[in-house]
């Protein structure tokens, strides 16, 4: 059996081609499988349409309770429901998720001595619900999970969408003891040795070159984390990880596979 | 066994400690139980704040494409999630749900010669998926359902809180043969004999009472099709209809019970 994990980022969410293409893909797996996404790109331009201004501290979002409430609508609401109506018309029995629904994501507020990241919540080993995916698994529902958790007290956390897939992916690995194929996807074919050369994408990462580019500075600053969760996932038993194009769902050659 | 249906009206919604109250409440019933909710004033601030136009026809909403963008914001994401990340801190393990994941109510898009009220759907018989129930009441997940539709052609619809609340009533009788109470809670004691009295609440309404009610101008044109749909849902088999204060849950003497 394999089980695979598909997160799709902004940059497809705000691409209707690109989008219908990843979700037409992504139907045809025969695998089980479960769909994680974030909509940061909404965010801004609804966050700036409410007249609510963003903050950032070093280029990373403080979500105060407006951010988060808006966050909550585009998450949970906008972007998610929309992505299980499409899958559902393709006959995918597609089912929306956040991680407080039913328990399926805990995490806890972000501590940081220095930059207070408001509604912010980090996950830990045992943040996933395995139960619920178990449950989705056996009747054929395909789980689409939103990028926000909770802390069981009541508080709804914006959490990167990334580390939700890596996390989820090593819990359903420990769950099943199966192949869990992770893909990353994304609006470039891959990890790009030239971040303006977007036919520059590599076929195969690994942590030596990944130091390598950090060290030379020739990797964009929003891969670093992403490839740290690729790295991690791997160490913790993910069978295969890859970034890129949706198309990478099917033919990992034409994306960029992380190894060890 | 008993199954409580639960709908929640905007007015509770609203008012953050009749919230508490009525999800307090709420918690404490051991019937398996589905709380129902929609959002409509949550609709209009946001509306309002995103300078879209409220389209109205004789009182009734016209749900253009921006419209439906915001009912999926407000009804799927803000509020859902609010109402689920609540239950879950009180240990009851709610998850939210729209009438599109796990195409759980279908609907069809309202066609009406004169008015075109956009993207509105009506329910049918077959519109409810009760085997999602099954599997929710199994696991002792509480479902939490926002007013929204889907056609299974790709549309999400905005559909009346009520009317689902109770379509899955009679879907659930018919399913479990069991005995079905539906609550519609809302701010007041329940239906008022004289709309500027609080107090005047009737204990029970049957039929004629109704008629009598409303060919004299004595009822709030807003109670009409909650009653018209509490009728229509004892008369399908539902064994139990009340409406008031969210206090009716736990004592219905202090609310109306319709009967026939």
């Amino acid at each position: 059996m394999i089980i695979q994990v598909f997160k799709i980022g902004g940059g497809i969410i705000n691409n209707k081609s690109l989008l219908k293409t990843s979700l037409n893909i992504f139907n045809k797996i025969k695998n089980k499988k479960v769909l994680i996404h974030g909509g940061g790109k909404y965010l801004n331009f609804f966050s700036k349409k409410l007249g609510i201004e963003q903050k950032l501290i070093n280029g990373r979002r403080i979500t105060d309770m407006k951010t988060l409430d808006i966050a909550k609508m585009i998450y949970a609401g906008l972007i998610n429901k929309n992505l299980v109506a499409f899958l559902q018309s393709l006959n995918c029995n597609a089912l929306g998720l956040s991680g407080v629904d039913g328990n399926l994501i805990k995490s806890k507020i972000r501590y940081n001595k220095k930059i207070n990241y408001g509604y912010v919540g980090d996950l830990y080993e045992k943040s996933i619900n395995n139960h619920l995916f178990k449950i989705f698994f056996k009747e054929n529902i395909v789980p689409v999970i939103c990028s926000l958790t909770h802390d069981n007290h009541g508080n709804i956390l914006n959490t990167n969408a990334d580390t939700i897939a890596r996390y989820i992916s090593i819990s359903l690995y420990k769950e099943y003891k199966e192949k869990i194929h992770l893909h990353y996807a994304f609006e470039k074919h891959g990890v790009l040795s030239n971040i303006n050369d977007d036919k520059s994408y590599l076929l195969k990462i690994n942590e030596n070159i990944f130091n390598h580019y950090i060290n030379n500075k020739l990797i964009n600053n929003g891969m670093i984390p992403k490839l740290n969760n690729a790295f991690k996932a791997l160490k913790s038993g993910v069978s295969n990880v890859t970034i890129g194009r949706p198309y990478g769902l099917i033919d990992q050659k034409k994306v960029t596979t992380v190894c060890l």
